[in-house]
């Protein structure tokens, strides 16, 4: 077994193939210096000329992403069928990424030569190796996703060892055993590639998808039989059944196999980033995942509860802190009360006893109607303070009205009418925005600008919206989260209502209080700590 | 390996420790109905005496479920330390649920035994061959769930075996290796049954959790290795990750190692249990879940769909028909022209070649604008539709206006008023709502109602937001979906807009033309084929 294996995620690749899931190219940057920021190895950043936003991807990313850990990957294909390496139009759109690193893929099984490519078993192969000589010859690492390894070396051995080969030989510096159809067992996979490993010199990498259920398993076998690279998607995104998963996959080696994987001390970024680029994404987290999900450390039977605070690693099978999460007992009131306890610390707030009783019950009442706070920080400091008597100064409002139309010629018209009493001051304004939100804000900035010229600098940087308990579909209730920034810190603010505007309202006013009450702190206030770079945590 | 193995449900008891997951007596009941259908051999349907739930569950049950293949089993524990176990409280509600087969739980750990127990391990032992000696006595035939089995054979072999031993010599018919804690991996899951199984004569069952990912590959390995009883939960529910998944293990035990589990002609009826039990307990069943997920068969890559068509083996891990899935083709902007082929056939709508090449710019120009019509099938084929010259002839809109106030009492309002044409006649209607969509929604049902009364059986059943391009804040552009269902048929269409309620008006409009549109067709339609029962395909 390894002693260490390279992290290669294809998230922004293979992961994007899931059902549902689609990255514009501010996402994918975003997702890529999530991707950095947890360590890994490779990010696979998309197939270039397949479509305009991958090119747009690779072009801006040199500009806008400075990766620290990570080496960007190119992807694509070999070249086609009877043509040339040099004029071929993949090969050279992925030259055009100017990547130093490049993974092209390659059929691995002869029924799909014949069936799916349409040519012979040797003009397969040349196309290997023409295109890897070529790619290598331009200064290129090269990567050989060998597509459908597993099932064609089942099949037909000779051809899938004779693609790897001629990768090989024309300087390929990683051969990836490909799964592509995701139905291999672990038994078969630990056979597979304890036979190939031995037959080259190139690093292994092994890359598997989840069809039969398998794929993490499929991973950890790979690896005990030597290979030394799994490629795999952030909580297991991919076509169908998705690809394997990281989140899983990383801890398990690291602190189960005692394979090193990403720098050990980014470890606790696991749930943060697995929870970050979900909202990248705007997927649900799964609960139930592996060492990240929300459920992973959360004790339900009573019967566990007590004797877990005696015998802590008698009941989980990892301490949950070494991967960013934390053991979470479900409906107990203890741990509510030692939790908040926690968060005005952290907070720097002074909260008495008596006053945390009363948070803890308002926090209740306050996520049992679909609150998160949890997702919102601001919010929570908010009803921190308010819970030790605190009540905001900088404006009161006394009534507002947005009116969104649609004209007769098609126009879309947003106005929002706000009006609010700033110390004795009563404010009326109106502006126009492009949306009931963005009118909103504005009409606020307008009304209040004046007398808190600081407001000028806090912007949103993030509007979200879920619908909770869509049985009832839009008469359900409405959560809105805002995120804003001062540009040195921040903060979260969250709104709950069954209408969408008046739960943005909330998120926008707590915004605005939040951003006021802080101003000037800078990164070394007494609030929350500030927030930049890594994006959130 | 086995030729067959038995198939332990434990989703009653063990998987109802999901977080989240509820269920009332009548649930119970219904899932057990749903078990059986399916074929599993064991039901284990809660612990007497552990909540009164359970109780009422074994009283029933005899009355109202009859059970074609399955057997009903009772939970319970070991009696108390240094009690007897013939009047042990447990072990009477246990003999009090009067099912054939009871499983009780005995810790395996040493460290548990004395940590948790608190008691000493000769005690811990004679808690077992008492227990199940009076058990066995009472006429019940008796499985053993050895708690943290794996975990405490890994530190201290000689005490977990002598648990086992200890339930095999009181008269045990099944012991079951638990890994409580799920953390095992699969080499060491099969290297530990492969040293258990010789050195009994009981039948040895396994039962994991996926902490560690494994969950699913752990039975397989226990299975290759002896294990004859198989123990997990449909859906792979359970507490923290979850128990090992039924609905993965059963199709890759039949379907690739050959070991005969369910009633083979059975096997078809996996989705639709999966699906009709999610529904039961009100969880969104996971697309991406092996075998039984709306998107373990469905094909997003424009690369794959064309030759798909010609070798589906190629691509496909397994049929999907044999556990009751099937194919899809999903479209999106990777799709190709073959994709939407495709879809056009499945959508029973003729198109011609160069129709079809405009719909393609179409869907692209869209879909870079943020459109996302994989999740949009309503709304795709109206866009289908149109590029054919088809127009809807149900209502023409003029004009609308939303107006949300938050008025001084702190009420708000949201008012929504339309005008329509429907034929010849120009109709101005309002109405009010939760919220803008609410409202708007309302407004245009008293608007075209009367002339379409079918409207009445549309709803809409979800509503979701997305924000793209997040960067801009709430200038971003928005994405709506809206789900909606005739009863019978469910679709879902779109709407992208810098405005809120435009992106909403243009999915609730979609929506509202494709109910009209495809009224009265029923399962039997044209269009796209009714989705009932098993929910979303």
């Amino acid at each position: 077994m390894p002693r260490r294996v390279d992290v290669y995620d294809t998230t922004l690749r293979d992961g994007s193939q899931r059902e549902g899931l689609s990255l514009t190219v501010d996402d994918k940057l975003r997702v890529a210096e999530q991707l950095d920021h947890l360590g890994v190895h490779y990010i696979e950043g998309g197939w270039p000329g397949a479509n305009p936003k991958d090119d747009e991807f690779f072009q801006r990313a040199p500009m806008e992403l400075s990766l620290g850990t990570a080496t960007l990957v190119a992807f694509g294909s070999t070249r086609r069928a009877r043509g040339r390496a040099d004029d071929d139009e993949i090969l050279r759109r992925l030259l055009k990424a100017e990547t130093s690193t490049v993974c092209i893929v390659a059929k691995a099984w002869d029924y799909h030569v014949i069936e799916a490519l349409r040519t012979d078993l040797d003009e397969a192969v040349r196309m290997v190796s023409d295109s890897v000589e070529f790619l290598h010859s331009e200064g290129r690492t090269v990567f050989l996703d060998a597509e459908h390894f597993f099932d064609g070396y089942r099949r037909n051995p000779e051809f899938s060892l004779r693609v790897l080969r001629a990768a090989e030989d024309a300087g390929a510096e990683a051969l990836v055993l490909c799964d592509t159809n995701g139905g291999s067992l672990p038994h078969e996979a630990e056979r597979i590639v304890k036979e190939v490993v031995p037959r080259f010199e190139s690093a292994i990498g092994v890359h598997f998808h989840d069809d039969g259920g398998c794929a993490v398993a499929n991973t950890l076998a790979g690896v005990r039989m030597g290979a030394t690279q799994v490629q795999g998607c952030i909580n297991g995104y991919g076509e169908r059944t998705g690809n394997a998963n990281l989140c899983t996959i990383v801890p398990d080696l690291t602190l189960k196999m005692g394979v090193e994987t990403i720098p050990v001390d980014r470890l606790e970024r696991l749930m943060p980033v697995a929870h970050h680029v979900a909202e990248l994404v705007n997927i649900v987290p799964d609960p139930q995942q592996p060492y990240v999900g929300a459920s992973a450390f959360a004790h339900k039977a009573g019967l566990h509860t007590s004797a877990l605070a005696r015998a802590r690693d008698a009941y989980e099978h990892v301490n949950p802190d070494l991967v960013g999460n934390g053991t979470r007992f479900v409906v107990s009131e203890l741990s509510g009360r030692s939790t908040l306890q926690f968060k005005a610390q952290e907070l720097g707030l002074e909260v008495d006893g008596a006053a945390l009783g009363g948070v803890l019950e308002r926090l209740k009442e306050l996520e049992h109607r679909g609150y998160h706070f949890e997702a919102a920080d601001g919010s929570l400091e908010l009803l921190m303070r308010g819970a030790g008597g605190w009540e905001q100064g900088f404006f009161r409002l006394e009534s507002f009205r947005v009116i969104t139309e649609q004209r007769e010629d098609g126009r879309f018209v947003t106005e929002a009418t706000i009006k609010v009493h700033v110390g004795d001051e009563r404010i009326v304004a109106t502006a126009e925005g492009n949306g009931p939100v963005n009118a909103l804000d504005a009409a606020v900035r307008q009304a209040i600008g004046p007398s808190h010229p600081e407001l000028a600098n806090l912007h949103l940087t993030d509007y979200k919206v879920r619908v909770l308990d869509t049985a009832k579909g839009t008469g359900a209730v409405t959560r809105v989260l805002i995120d804003s920034t001062d540009g040195e810190r921040s903060w979260s603010t969250i709104g709950v209502s069954e209408n969408i505007i008046e739960a943005s309202w909330q998120a926008l006013a707590d915004s605005i209080v939040y951003g006021l009450l802080h101003q000037g702190e800078g990164e070394g206030g007494n609030g929350r700590t500030g927030r930049s770079g890594d994006g959130r945590l």
